[in-house]
Parts: structure tokens; sequence; C-alpha cells
């Protein structure tokens, strides 16, 4: 028997299979019989409903079935041989997928970034040093919204990062494998439709907000469109049953679930927060969302670990411990109050 | 309204979704918090399952999203960058996969075929021409079973290729996309194990065989395996919630519901086969699976077509069409009865 | 001692170094201090002698060490990651480059040719196959001028692959190892000139008329220059002391010593041609260019192969041997009349 | 006229062609026929020579073309997909080559140098970091003697990498484009047999010591031979006039005037350095070699621009300036007491 199944989980927002309203629109539509590779109704409703949510009638919109596959699709396809990306040392592309956008053939230049996320200035300053053809040519700067820290992107934030990349000739990309995080997390300015407009191409996580799989690459530059589906189907993202991510995405995206599911989740991690800082529990970072970091020492992970699941993030050279506590849309209210009534005993 | 929706459906075997038992096995497993990442207990499970199917206890199971990804995962995971592989012409990944072997870098050697099928006299051929280093260096044999024309290898004919492969220091690897159609094809004389032993590497389709999607690569030789994780996960093949392929083939193998859904489908095949022809059809080759090719006039094209979805295969020089009908696990007797009686009413 | 040195050599156009002419201006040069990587005055003068020779003044040039360099060096920049090459069965890049395109990602879809080139009617049917987001889009097409049997281009030949090409929105690009002997040709209607119009790029070869090492590439489209020394680069192609490309590209074109050599190895092979024809001799194809291809018997292959070097080309089914022999700017007119004197000894 | 021809030229060593003696025994060897593509007696010669000096009789030895060339054909061989390279930050593969390992597939992981130099320590902090399939597998480990800075490495610093390398299961590769001035330099404790018995493979360097163009590879690690002339065709870095590289790496090890070029550039480097430093010069770092680095202010900057050719390698932000000269085997006496007398008028 695998104990770690028994203990309370808050190691990921993909350790819960989908809401039960996407299994059961699964079902329904699993006695139909539907075009393959994406053609589907399904896959097309979800595209016009994020279309419009993201007020962006021409952009494109394709589901794939993870947030790797979807950055090096993307990113793959985007770049001249000689370009490179630009993203925070923090960033999922530049330490957590094994080297995906380098095997595309494409170098990762990493600046500083400040809770996680990437400046105009860091961004400058790579542009500065990579002036001449011994060195790669910066053409994309990824970021992600939430941040690997649980941080947000505010609209003056972006905008700036945006306008800095217009006026540079460079792509901006958007990570948004816990978009749903960011659009609702408490201080958050932004709106699809914002980041639709101040992106080339960003994606719509939905593994990590209640769905199976899948992810929605929207991609709004034109210049970028063309071509798509080849490129997918050379990376193997095409699923020949394609409407199994339709009907998740238009489900989601039919009447607000989306944000509904992700909503929940942030409003369970603000539950978390201020029931460990009322227990006094010393957070790495400020996080708005369904992310939280918190130091611990060597005994109170012991303690934890017996009875509680999650991700042990960064030791540190003088033994404590960075831990992760994740909520999802499946997250209640009485995991959360047990966790902070034993956390409040440990200190 | 999409007028295809209503046409009765031959078009593929990845039309309809999945079987109900896997669709309730996943709803039962949605309420879990389960390991991220293929180390949930599911896939753990499935993996068990089809070594026992197997015979091979040291095998390594990974399940994937698609067919395309797991034929560039594996492939471009064994060969080192001048080596190449040899296919039919008529070979999946030489024709249908948008030069996915070739972006990993790697030719695809093409050899006339037999009904679909290498041989060992066309794979000598290409090893003699093949001899310095100005040319690649094939290393990788590729077949699949079912073929793209639906044919089987019997036992024999694989023995054949194997022992060849082994004395020449090839690898070979199996696409069993259709692997299912194959094992319980009349004529069949091959079993899983036959497979196991006979190949280095090889698949076994779910998608094409009731799952929503997934394929379980099963690599046999321990050589390939080493490190097999980080090649998954660089290629974006690791899907965060790996429970959803870990359930479907745990419960395709757990009592033969995987070999269950491939006869029920080949023998709907055989029943469409047996009707079309006394209706005195012409068969462009002999298949026993669930995969049927049959050569229509342009009239005859037309009247399907208002009432049957299916994929024109060709054109023929003369204006005559080669279509192609597949059944799947969802096919009906009612639905072949029809399609029967229509044809018969055409000639 | 190697008894291949002894032998009369008609293996190569690049057994032997480089015109004495161009060693000299290499000894002058090697003395001055100049710019690296290409930015030299010898290269820059090169570049325009070029441009001036095929009325191209707009027209970017690039010096590169050998063939398969410049071939993978410019298709893989030429191209997106979905588009494939059109080739002849026998072109170089499809047989002898150890699948260099395929590493750069990209699949080299082959014709038949006649007698080595490609026709309209053979690009047209791969064109009509190609058509969708499952196979590899043909993007460009890869011709040879020599082929690769010595035979060439008529301009009415070029130009219906050039018109096909703008009307189907497919790149040209002329592989031009041998394009000195091609432009010198008996029959041929080509010029500099004519290729630089009629292709979107294409490649003077230096190594195989008289230079140590050099390919000259001519980028005629400017949609493809774009960053091209990035590309250069990023492939290993710029060399540090570029000069030594420049001195020599620019010595050959400043007064016709590239036509002379070409035209002086065309002679010997003619002579060559002749003497061979009114001793018996089976030739493979009709070439007016440096290289020579005949049938002989297993007896007259050993008896030649005592006294001169050159290359065994393919062994027939019935024991035949086909043998190639090249002549080059070195080649002297004593050599090839021996060797036909011997010939005519053995039949 | 170009003004930069006319001054003094210290911007590198790749700046004057090759040594006379190059030269005669290129003009000597262009006479002959001589195998293609690396097999000529010239090339197995400088093989035999390179072997011996390595008292590694069993290593192969390839001549390429230039240092990028030899940098990511080397490595692109060695490496699995998944694996990663570790170098100094300053590293050139990490900054100066245009992510051409990227394009190889593979990440440059970057580790804080000491004088331009890898430690253990840091190599170990890396390894400790990377220990799971959601990173890059760390494998190889690249330095380069001299380094980025001119500096070199002791026996015992190599000795440590080499050890450690060895326990942890990594490559090490050692990227010798200046290892003749590394191994004639004042200090250096290291020859040509240890370094070939402490690294797996390396290269030396002939482009910047005296050749027209040419690097040496030698590959010690029998592992890591196996193919190699099918991975450099690929590349296209097998000239198909092998013997140009053959000849020159053959008269630079055949009485040892690889090792005197590297030194007389060593003995004008250090009497320039003399005449610097007693002309009051801040250097940047204590380097033995032929690159010597200091700190000038803009008006010193001008000053010595009018009359000599240098590098600016960084603008600080005091708005001094780091400047680079280089001496080469070309560089004279005269050449270097001129800059000095000129320098010593300016502070």
């Amino acid at each position: 028997m695998d104990a770690r199944v028994a203990r309370i989980g808050f190691r990921n927002d993909y350790s819960e299979g989908a809401h039960p309203r996407l299994l059961q629109a699964l079902a329904s539509a699993s006695g139909e019989q539907n075009a393959g590779y994406g053609l589907d109704r399904h896959s097309q409703r979800a595209a016009e409903l994020i279309r419009a949510a993201c007020a962006q009638p021409q952009a494109q919109v394709h589901l794939l079935a993870g947030g790797t596959q979807t950055n090096l699709t993307a990113i793959g396809a985007f770049l001249r041989p000689h370009q490179a990306v630009i993203a925070a040392e923090s960033g999922h592309i530049a330490v957590h997928e094994t080297g995906a956008i380098e095997l595309t053939g494409h170098k990762v230049l990493t600046a500083p970034g400040v809770d996680g996320k990437l400046t105009p200035e860091a961004i400058e300053a790579l542009l500065a040093v990579h002036d001449n053809e011994h060195l790669v040519q910066p053409k994309l700067v990824y970021v992600s919204d939430t941040t690997e820290l649980g941080t947000i992107y505010r609209r003056a934030e972006l905008e700036a990062i945006s306008r800095l990349c217009r006026a540079r000739g460079l792509l901006l990309f958007l990570d948004g494998a816990r978009l749903g995080a960011a659009l609702t997390a408490e201080g958050n300015d932004l709106t699809l439709a914002d980041i639709a407009a101040l992106t080339d191409a960003f994606y719509i996580g939905g593994t990590k907000n209640g769905a199976l799989l899948g992810e929605a690459l929207v991609i709004v530059n034109h210049a970028l469109q063309e071509d798509f589906r080849y490129l997918l189907k050379q990376r193997g993202a095409l699923l020949a049953k394609g409407m199994v991510l339709g009907v998740q995405f238009a489900t989601l995206f039919e009447d607000g679930l989306f944000f509904a599911l992700a909503e929940h989740a942030n409003r369970m991690a603000r539950r978390l927060r201020e029931g460990l800082e009322a227990a006094g529990a010393r957070f790495v970072v400020a996080s708005p969302t369904n992310q939280q970091f918190i130091v611990v020492t060597a005994a109170q992970l012991d303690a934890l670990a017996r009875r509680y699941d999650f991700e042990r993030w960064e030791t540190r050279a003088d033994g404590e411990v960075v831990i992760r506590f994740v909520t999802s849309w499946a997250t209640t209210a009485a995991m959360v109050d047990t966790l902070c009534g034993d956390y409040a005993q440990l200190t």
C-alpha cells in the first residue's frame, strides 16, 4: 500500500483527475463520431469560446496535451535557428523541462528575475550584449503567469515588457500553465483580453485547472500562424482524438467554469496562507495564488511529512527547508484547516 | 449542423471516444490524489499487467499520448546522429508524420514492401549499398503490425526480419498503433510475448482500440532503457496527470478488454468484407483486420458519400477511387449491414 | 609505400591541391594582417567580382569551406521545420552526405531523374501528393549542375523548373560544386547570370576547380539573406581566417581563371571520351563534362586498376562494373593519351 | 583604402595567414595526387605525429577546419539528447559560438569560473541540483586551455577536474584552440601527454598558431571513437582535400614548429606585458600567454586606436574600457616596442 495516498495532499494541482463536469462531457461525447486531429466540432467550439474570451476573433487556438509540449512546439515553430529565448532564471523552460527548448535547437538566455518575474531592464541588458553574429540573437521573451513562485504580473509590468518587445522586434510568449490562478488572484488587474493584446502567443493551462490534460495555445500574431498544424503534427502534438481536449476546453469556457475552479484554488490558498501566517509561518514570497512557499526546520518538515504530501523545494545552507503547498480545484476547506491546525502545534 | 455527424461512420477507429469501462475507471480515479508524471499506481499497475502479458518481467513500459509522439520519442532516443531507419515505402513514419523522424535528425530509408510489409531481402539490399561514411548508417528497422494496408505479419516473417536484425546489429522496432487488431486477426500466429521476444521495442496502441488516448511503449532491450524518462520529458511526452493513461491501460489489460475490443472490430470488418464481396466489391488487398480497401467508380463514390463517412485513399489514373472503411470497438452489425445493403444496390 | 600514388589518377577533381596562382596569392596575403571571419578585403573583393559575374549587385556572397557544409547551412537556414526538399534520386544531398540535411531536421523527398536531372513533372507529382499537414511540405527544389552523372541542365530545362517553383511558392537552390565544368561544357547555354536570375540561391564550387578548398554561396533572394552570418557561424562555417577563401575566389574570378580551369578539365574529358569511344568503350550517359562513366568487364577493371586510379561506381547484376574517370585542371593530355592507349589494348 | 590595415595589429592571432614553412609544404603537396576526405598520407602522417606527441597510440586524430566546427561536431557526437555540457560562464561555447551547441540539441550549463577556469566545486554544485529527469543530465565538462582570459590550467587543477569527472561518469573535453600558447606558457606544468591522459577528447588549435586553418581533434576515449568519420561527414567537417589540413599539421608536428611558434607568441606577449606594466598599465588578469587584457580610459582608448588595431573587450560602468592585445607567431619585437613606447606617452 502506498502511504502517500493516505496522506492529505498539497503536492500539486495535478494530483487529482478532472472536474466531474468535464468527465460527464467526455462520457457524453464518447458516444459520438467525431472528426480526428482537432477538426471536431468540440475543438472548434472551444476555439470559438476562447477567441471570444480573448476578444481576438482572428487568433488561432490549438489544443495540446501538456505544458512542455506546448512550449517546445510553439517556440520551436516561432524561431529561426540562430535565435534565442530570454527567460527568468527560474523560468520553467530554463530549468524544469529537461532541455526541451535546446533540443529544438535554441538557447535559453536567462536573466535575474524579481520574485520570479522578468523585467524590461533585465531584457535590455541581454540585448545590449547580444549584438553580433558570434552570439545568439535574442528573439522571444518567455514569461509565465503565474510565475514559478506563484507571483503574478501586474498589468503595468506586462505592458512594459510588451512595449519593449515591440520596440526591439522581439516576440512575447506567455506560459499560462497556471493562468487561471493568475487571472483570479487577489491583486490581479489583467484579463485574458489584455494578455492576448500584449503578447504574440500564450497558452491557457487546463491540466492544472481541472482538466485531465490539455493546454490551449492562442496565437495572436498572424505572422506566427502559418502552417501551424504541420508543426503540431510533426512534434507529435496533434491528438487523433482531439475531441478529448475540445470537450474539456469547451466545458471550461462555456460558462466560466475555468475561472471558478481557479478562483476556488486561490481561495483555499488564501485560507492556507492566513492560517499558517497566524501560526507564525515564514513565507518565501508573497504569493496571491495557489502555490505557497514556507520555510520550515528539519523537525517541522518531518512532522508535516508524516501526515501531508507536499514538495520539498530547496534545502538551504542552514539546514532549513523551503516547502511548497499547492491547492487545486479539489482542495477542501477541511483539508486546509487540518493542516493549519497541525502546523500551529509544531511551532 | 455538421452533415458528417449524421452519416454512418467508417472513417476511422479513432472517431469514437473511449469504451464505457475506461470512462468509468477514469471517473473513479479522478477523485483520488495520484503522483504525477507516470509515477502513479495506475500507471505502475498497467506496466505490470503489460510486462506480464509480454512475458518480459524486465521490460520497461512507458505510456505516451499518441503514435507519432511514441515513434519520434523512441527512435530519436535509440539512434546516434548518423544512423537511419529502414521502413517500408508505405510506412507511417515515412509518409504520414510530417517528417517527425527527420526532425529528430534521422533519415528514413524506404524499401518496397509486399502488401505493406518489409522483407529481409529489401533490408539486405539497403545494407549492401550503405557501407561507408558518405551515406547514413542504417541502424533501426521499423515495421507496423497491422501495416498501413491492414495486413499482418506472420510469425515466420517477423522471425526472419528479427534474425536478420540481430545478425547485422540492427534494432527492430514495431509500431503497434493497431496491434490489437493484428493479434486478434484471422490467420495471426503471433502473440504479445512473441513480439516482445522478437523486437527491441514496440508499442501497443490504445487510441485506436478504445482509449481516449494512449500508447504503451515496451522497451525490451536493456541497452535502450537507460534514462528513458529524461527522453520522454524532453519531448513533452510525460503527462503531468499520467494516471489518465495508467487507468486506461490498466483497465484494458486487467481482464482482456484490449483483445475483446480489437476482436470485435475485426469481426465487424469481416462481416463488412463478406457483405461487400457478396455484392461484388473489388478489394485492393486481402486484409484480415479492421481496415478494408475497395475500388469504386466515381458514381459509386458519390452515392456512398451521401450516407457514409469514409476515407478516400487514392485516385487512380482511370478515375476509379480507392476508399477505406474502418471498423472499431464501437461499430455495430446494423451499421455494417446497412452499408452492405446500400452497396449492393449500387452495383 | 602507397601504390595508389604511383598510379595515374582519374579518381577525382579534388585529388590535386591548388592551382599555382592561388598558392602564390595565398603566400602573398599571408604576410598581411586581415580582418577575421570573412570581413577581410580579399573576401569582399571576391564577393564583388562574383556579384558582377552574376549581374546581381544585391546578392549576398558567402565563402564556405566545402559542399556538404554549404548545402546543410543554406538549406537548414532557408526552411521552416516542417518543410522538405525535393531532389533527384541521385542527388548528392539525398545519397552522399550522410544525412546532413536530415540532421538539420528536414526530409529530402526524391523524384526519379532523367540523366540525373529533375523535371517539372516529377516535382509536380510530389506536390500533388503532399497537400496536407500529415505530410511534409515541399518547399525547396535542389538541383545540381553538373549533375552527379556529369550531365548539364539546358537553359530551357532550368527555366521550366524555375517557372514552376515561382508559380508554386518553392525555393530553387542549385548545387554548383562542379558549376565551372557545367558552364564551360559543350552544349551549355547557361551563364552565371542566368543561374542567378533563375534560382533563389546557388553555390560556385572552388574545391573541385583548382582551389585548396572553398565554395561561394550566392544568395539572390533577399528574403533569404537576413542574418545569414549568424547561421554560418552557428554551423561552424565561418572560418577565422576567411581570407584563405577570399584570396582564392578573388584570384579565380579576377580574370577568368575559374572558367579557364574548368574548360581545361572539360577539354581533357572530351579527349578521353573520344579516345575511349574510338577504342569501343560503352558510356553510361552522354556527359559533356569532366566526369565520364563507362562499363567494363571484370577483366578490364583489373587491368586498368593496375596502372590507373579511378572510382568503381557500381557493380551490375551481370558482373560488369561501371567506373568513373574524372579530369581536373591538373590533368594532362599525356595522362589521357596513355590511358586511351592502354584501354585500346584491352578490347 | 582600409585604414585598419595600416595600423599595427594586435587584434588577433588569426590576422596573419600561415607560416612560410606551411605554405611551402602546401605548394609542394599541391602537385601530388592525394586520396580525398582525410585518407591521404599527409593526414595519416599528421595523425601519427600527434599520437606520438600525446603518447596515445590508440587515439583517433581527426583534422577539422575550425574551432566552432570541432566543438559542435565532437560534443554533438558524444552526448545523448538529454545530456548537457558544463562550461565556465566565459566559455567559448557558452557565449561566442552563436548557440552552435544548442543547435545540436544540448544545453550548456554554466558555472562561475575563477580567472576563466572551471573548478571541481562549481561542477559539483551543478551536479547536486541536476538529479532528476525534469532537468537536463550533465554529462560533459568543457574546459579551454588557454581560457578565454589567456589563463592556463595547472596540472593539479586539471587533475582534480579529471578525477571528479571519472568519479561521476562525466566526459572531459578540452578546447585547445590556443593549446600551443598554454603548453609553452611560463608556469605551465602540463604536457600534451598529460592532457591526453586526463581528458576523453581535446583539440589542438592550428588556426591560431600559424596554420591557414585547422584543428586536430584527438579522441582518446575508445567509447567515443566509433563511427566518428560518419559524424564528421554529416556535419560538413570532412574536407574533400583533407591533405590541406594534413600537410599543415604534419609540418607543425614534425620537428616542434607548433611549439616554437606558440613560444614566440608568448615571448612577444611577455615583452608587451612587461613594457606596459613598466608604463603603469592595469591588467585585468595575470595572463602568461598571448592574450593580454588592460583597462584604459576613453582618452587612452582613442589615442591607441589611432595607430593600433586591437579588440575592445568590455565597457565598464565607469566608462573605462577593457581592451585586449593578442600576439602571434608573426608579431615582432619592434611592433611590441612601438606600442609600449606609445603607451608610455599616454599615462
